[in-house]
């Protein structure tokens, strides 16, 4: 495929310098139907990021497209702040009923707004005031979002500068591997919190991913987690789970933390919750802790009911029976085979890979490979997106509808821009 | 009209005891058109609310609808973080043809997020990062937003406890007619900005409604605002204007600041700018100011293009011509009229209002009286709100595209609300 | 007075950089009694200046001197943490009959280490304590220390910068007179306290200064300390008064607050309560709020027991009846009448002066006059400093055991420095 | 011997609830000299705590007291603010000549205040004004001191939470030993430095003690110092040690970090600087640290002249040549063999012991006994003292002029206090 050079100019003489997965993808997309994205310049690219995990069920899937435009079209209510709606009541019935009631999960619901970020900031503010405590424990290389709140607990050196002011009441203890191996798991974290002289503000709440998406792919083991909750209980701290990115069946089963086998206090939900890529989060959290004012915490756009359509349609399709999350791990173990091939044919170039059901990374000695993999892609007409604090991780991140011929698809081209940026 | 109780109990059982508004007004929405809302039970209300001021152009706006429906039904890219794209192209053109160009104002565009506390948040990090000082000045009874950079800078004593941390680097001034005329304006502020010993940290910014909307329908005067432009400029602080529930039209003119002939260094909006109740916002700055790093703020739902294409619509239907001004400005004519009977009506009860444009409130000694008149008012067929720290005060916010006869059914309802609960 | 070049390459050598009094006396100091000050050189100085009121019984008060003598020679106990030793019960006893108790107080006493930013921090701990919040109000132009809890509330721009961190928690109010009598006093902190919406963090106590000696010599009326203190009682603030400077008899009676007829809940003194110039400092508290655990705060200098002994003394000397207070009164009213004829003199130069007690300050249109005046003075053998933001006011600070004559001198000396820097 | 119930009465009713170490030795102290102590009551006690290190050279030293008799006598100075007077210049020279140069040290010389947490507030003030940064790294059981920014580096949760505000810009390393060699030295600092994505503000310092006096003897072994130096300098992060207690002898050479041969880049001496248990405190940097302007630190006491006189008085007489360290490690020795007759002894109480020169630490299982011992010992005429986060080790702290005569008496005391509390 050649590319002509697109017409950018509009976008760099109004937008803000502060964008950036333009530059690496200069093309102005236009269409996009499953994991097939078209720019204006009739090129189709092969989708493996998925609008960061906000597009599981792939580009305006059709079942979704169908409710929200029989939504639109009847003149449903639109914008709903927290008023209670017809489009509302059946997302939390059936939130209930085909994702909470089956796996024995009782939580209320919060609609914090409509973005990750937001479900983070009510997280945090419910653990303190649930706990009457500032400090918050968070893990290396965590992500959690942009505001001041959500930022605090956020690992990335470069978006921390952006606070303009320093950015305290949190800790980070290690992740998982993070000390690769030679530390025994929780040994300082459990050290500093039975030790009346330590020093660490005694943490209303620990937050974590299961995988760290924006941090590298880093996998925790399940055991890691359990460890984990465990030691919340021991320590009177609330665990909260940030399920944004790896839930609603990124790692196979809904919320990524099934398979350890823990439930935590809080969770919280967004990118691919509406399915249709329309904004909307979630924060859920146990009965007990519901100690809310009424309006404690609000915004204007908690109610965006065409999600709520849209986020219905998913779970009644996809979740009802437990067919998408076999098909992850199906598609999983299709991407898993080839990496391993990838990794023992560039083994040389110190090759690693790592993930769990739909989200993959390969990383390779040299940090600069996984940027110039990623640009190779593209030119192939394949969406492919780096990860990690340097960029030095290529994450696969395919919509959970692709089907198998477009992860063979996906995993050529990978290999051939892997092998050309050798 | 009889209210018959409507089913509420999913509501109840599985959504957070945080949700608010649905509690004065105890009906399941389901459809609206226009200033129209009507719930599952059959009743219609006129909307005097427009979701605090994220419907403009009223519910389900029938031009922006089909442009939506169009792009929906053609797969027009959904959701696109900070992609290139047609839809944000197009959007991009408008904003700067229709809007920034005739009012010769040189802004950058940045899209921070999908909700109004993200692009504060993005601007007082900009402010932060241009000026190298952690300090913001805000205004007594502000309103910025829920997320800890925003809350810091929100003056509702009740929403900030919710924070669990102690809310620093912001330092209240007193907002217009705030201590009723007894003080120069700005004289305190002057004074401890040029007193080397005054004990207030350097601001590097000041963040400012024109009216306060949340916190009271609180005017600011034209001089007042141009006074406050005039100190930022000479004591080297940056003004930021958040002109999230005040632009977009609702004072009149498209930004609320444009009547007192200022030019703020950065902007925020948010609300209406999709003008169909959908996420959007956006930060607007000085060229001089672009000095983010690419990626140094983003966010999953800043490329929100369905809510591209509604403002775009929006802009181009509404905003080509000063027909949308003039029609508030008549539309407020017939609300202040309305207002100036009713207060004189109730004297005796110390009835005031105050407001401009499409934006008004009404206050009575008793403070509680204020809910009684909308709670009436719901009963008699009507959503108003109230406003204001002690919810003292009735705001009307009703859509630009409201119709005189509309405007007059809703100020009759409102008299006859205010006469039933004296 | 010829003044040879004095020997100081020792300190430009081996000292910081930071020293700052040794740069406008450029003289080796060796011996000192009562209000004169002798260098190595042989050159004598009267001190108008008293160690920044940490020496108001002059230097090497023979009374107090022949007490520390004996103590030190019978091997008393120097260093004692807070053990209970005789010295100690001696200064308890003493400072429970002699002060507290004739003036009605009802003060706990706490030796919180040997300074007075010890004392004003353990102050803050208390009342965060007792209240449960972190916020404090002080006072433009305000001095309470430099380590970083006294320096968040100090007022000096150039001395906060010093911190490295942004000071927090604290929120200046326009101390009486600051506004020119153009604003009612309080309005704006009461408005502000009284409004759910102002933005201003409820306030655990309010710290103040009767007078500002480090402010500018800034006097605040009685009435305005009335106001002050009914306001932290309507409001629930504690009222913290910093006696540091102004205590210990500086402004008339022992404590300064004493003239306006209020009760602060917390009280600091030192500089002078050693009455020798030795490190001594404490915090009084109203029973009620001795709400401390043991140890919960400590330092290893708090039980200075030299300065205990001398402390007695000092208060068994001159504050058994009432004829310090009346002695400094008259003492005060010479100083005031020649300052009254210096300001006629020069009122063309826009002469101002200030003061209660033995503090004064005397101002000059052009701010660079002070430095000027108390260089002059300093060549004609008087030791003078100046205060406030810009260094613009001579501060005269003598001793309360000066003599009528050398209080003459001083003043001649003064007005004689005036005239020859017009 | 018997104590009769001495009268306390005094202290119960007028002084703070805050006051501890009298709690544990219920006695009127009175008078000492050298290793004895003495009670109102007759009673005599032979001190192994030297007021927690500030008496090094014993109670009433008859060398100090010679010169600080003549000094005060001659009407010396007493109150010098940052004055140059002939006893700091002496001080200077003296510091100079006996202790910096002969160790090749090159530090300019800060007196801070009198107390030890204002050299650290002042340290911590110029690392954060020398990097730019607000962080600083501190240790598990840290301990620097009561003031704000002290007590941020503090480790001990009950002294933390006296602040009553969110005690922030600290983070906690393990100091060494404290995860029991089951953790290379600093993979944990060092990985969190090196990784942008770790969360950890870049800090500005670390502040070290060698030996934890407060936190439990833990002692640093010089390769950790080194290592620790190392990182410090690899990661452009000053190396603060914290010698208050240390200092001055106290574990052999008159720097402790002396052994390790490392230089820090700044340091804090105060508790035995003078000799005589006189407040006084330093803080030592590195001259291209200097960048204090004149003034930006200041304090009242910080020229406390009579402590100037005798810390001059002690360098000269213990300091000119190695005796004391000599002594003091030959002390240490006499020590460490007894303590390893009691460890043996009692090694089903699990009694096991650290130390280093004059400062021990001896442990058991039970975390009471620590208390029990000190009590016993008090009864037996013996002042002893715990330390460690839940006061549980035995901490020995004599004199270093203590004769081995008396270190007998003491060891057998201790013996015979640990036997009968069995």
């Amino acid at each position: 495929m050649t590319i002509t050079p697109p017409e950018l100019s509009v976008f760099e003489s109004l937008e803000s310098e502060v964008r950036s997965y333009c530059r690496g993808w200069p093309a102005v997309f236009d269409r996009a139907q499953g994991s097939r994205i078209h720019d204006e310049d009739g090129h189709t690219y092969l989708d493996f990021f998925s609008g960061a995990g906000a597009l599981n069920y792939g580009h305006n899937n059709p079942v979704l497209k169908r409710a929200l435009l029989d939504y639109l079209e009847r003149d449903g209510i639109t914008h709903g702040l927290d008023m209670s709606t017809t489009a509302k009541r059946a997302f939390l019935t059936t939130f209930q009923d085909v994702i909470l009631r089956p796996r024995d999960l009782d939580y209320k619901v919060m609609f914090p707004g409509p973005t990750g970020t937001n479900a983070v900031e009510a997280a945090l503010k419910l653990a303190r005031k649930a706990k009457g405590r500032e400090a918050i424990v968070s893990f290396t290389n965590a992500f959690h979002g942009m505001s001041l709140g959500s930022l605090a607990v956020t690992g990335n050196a470069f978006k921390r500068a952006g606070a303009g002011i320093p950015l305290v009441h949190g800790t980070p203890m290690p992740f998982d591997h993070y000390l690769d191996g030679r530390v025994p798991d929780f040994l300082w974290f459990e050290r500093l919190l039975e030790d009346q002289g330590s020093g660490l503000n005694q943490p209303a709440a620990v937050i974590v991913e299961t995988i760290q998406g924006e941090g590298g792919i880093n996998v925790a083991r399940a055991e890691w987690l359990r460890g984990l909750a465990d030691l919340c209980k021991r320590r009177d701290m609330l665990l909260i789970v940030d399920d944004i990115q790896m839930g609603c069946g990124r790692t196979g089963p809904f919320f990524s933390f099934e398979e350890a086998g823990i439930v935590p206090d809080i969770v919280t939900l967004s990118k691919s919750i509406s399915g249709y890529g329309l904004p909307m989060s979630l924060t859920l959290f146990k009965p007990e802790l519901d100690l809310w004012e009424p309006g404690e915490h609000n915004g204007t756009f908690r109610g965006n009911n065409p999600a709520f359509v849209t986020a219905t349609a998913a779970l009644d399709t996809y979740w009802a029976d437990g067919q998408m999350e076999k098909q992850t791990l199906a598609r999983g173990e299709q991407i898993e085979a080839a990496l391993r091939d990838i990794a023992r044919e560039h083994q040389r170039s110190g090759a690693e890979f790592r993930g769990r059901g739909l989200v993959w990374g390969l990383e390779f000695t040299d940090k600069q490979r996984a940027a110039k993999v990623c640009a190779r892609a593209f030119e192939l007409g394949m969406l492919l997106e780096t990860s990690g604090p340097e960029s030095e991780v290529v994450k696969l991140l395919p919509a959970l509808t692709i089907s198998p011929d477009e992860v063979d698809e996906g995993l050529r081209t990978l290999a051939r821009a892997v092998r050309e940026t050798a």
